[in-house]
């Protein structure tokens, strides 16, 4: 079996393929990582397509990591996927709650998902923070009624729910409102969607 | 906003929604089950006809998990994508060496991906295991030159690499080696269906 074994030269055959399929698009080249790096990790183009930011939230994102920001995601599998020794270079880090015993036991005295619980938990530290949702609607959709109570001011939410119940809707409600996002619309989405959007962002820091 | 917050009621209705979507299929309830779980993880139908897997594969690697097999993945995703609260029911574990330090340092030494110099280093302890490969290529090639050449007899293969570079590739080696496996064609695939497909399995013991 003959196969590419250095990392380096996978990445880049894959971008240049990716490239290939995306052809000329209208926005700029940091925006177009995103997309790039989405695609990769999917292995979907159909991704291109469904991927939405607010104005500059690309740039938002990029410029609050550089300094320090950390990421606050809803699942384990969005924290470990986040790139951390970039994260670490910047005194920052990748933060889940939802294992915590304190959100599992709040969790399971409200009948509330742990996701949502976790962010409850959190509120008070997240002020400038990028957060990172793959996974749940119901974290997404409670961590906006957070950010309009003015509970929470985070630096930038990427929004990538997956599923049938509930996740399009909060991703629609995350376009809504008044906070810089990235997302993707339907029902397509999850753990490692979110974190390609934050790697994408974090390989792009100056 | 007006959203489900029961976890039990979500995951319920999620199942019932891609019953509906898939219509009847020529299958087992069980193999049902592994195609329902990945089409909840991804939130794209597509994957129903993507799945792939060896004759009784499905309950192969149901009987290995009830009888304590650990789960090796390729990558950090999937180790904390896979239910470890019933694996640790069973007495087993989701194993991921590609962040030793051993790891590292011999990856740097021989410019392989760290994917499949940690299976290398891992294959002693790899013989009965389910293995689960969620994004690296050169992982599940090294993988089957490894169980070809009898270094490695694992009970079941996982293998749902992403990507465009070696992955369709990768999969399609794998249905034609000669151990159990389950899989999906194609680009498609990654760390969340990896652990959809291993999890599916670990709620079916019995």
């Amino acid at each position: 079996m003959d196969y590419i074994t250095d990392p380096r030269a996978i990445e880049s055959k894959s971008m240049d393929i990716i490239d290939g399929l995306l052809g000329p698009l209208p926005i700029s080249e940091g925006e177009r990582k995103v997309i790039k790096r989405v695609v990769h990790t999917t292995g979907d183009p159909e991704f291109a397509k469904l991927v939405r930011w607010s104005d500059g939230a690309v740039s938002t994102g990029i410029t609050a990591l550089a300094r320090g920001a950390s990421v606050y995601t809803d699942v384990n599998m969005v924290r470990v996927g986040v790139n951390s020794r970039l994260l670490a270079g910047k005194g920052a880090d990748a933060v889940c709650a939802i294992s915590e015993p304190r959100v599992i036991a709040e969790a399971q005295r409200t009948g509330k998902t742990r996701a949502m619980t976790a962010f409850e938990l959190l509120a008070p530290e997240m002020d400038g923070a990028v957060i990172a949702i793959g996974n749940a609607p119901t974290a997404l959709f409670h961590l906006l009624s957070m950010v309009k109570e003015g509970r929470c001011r985070p630096a930038l939410i990427v929004g990538t729910p997956v599923g049938f119940v509930g996740a399009a809707e909060s991703k629609e409600a995350l376009t809504e409102a008044d906070v810089p996002f990235i997302t993707v619309r339907g029902n397509k989405g999850g753990s490692t969607v979110a974190a390609a959007i934050v790697n994408a962002m974090l390989l792009q820091m100056p």
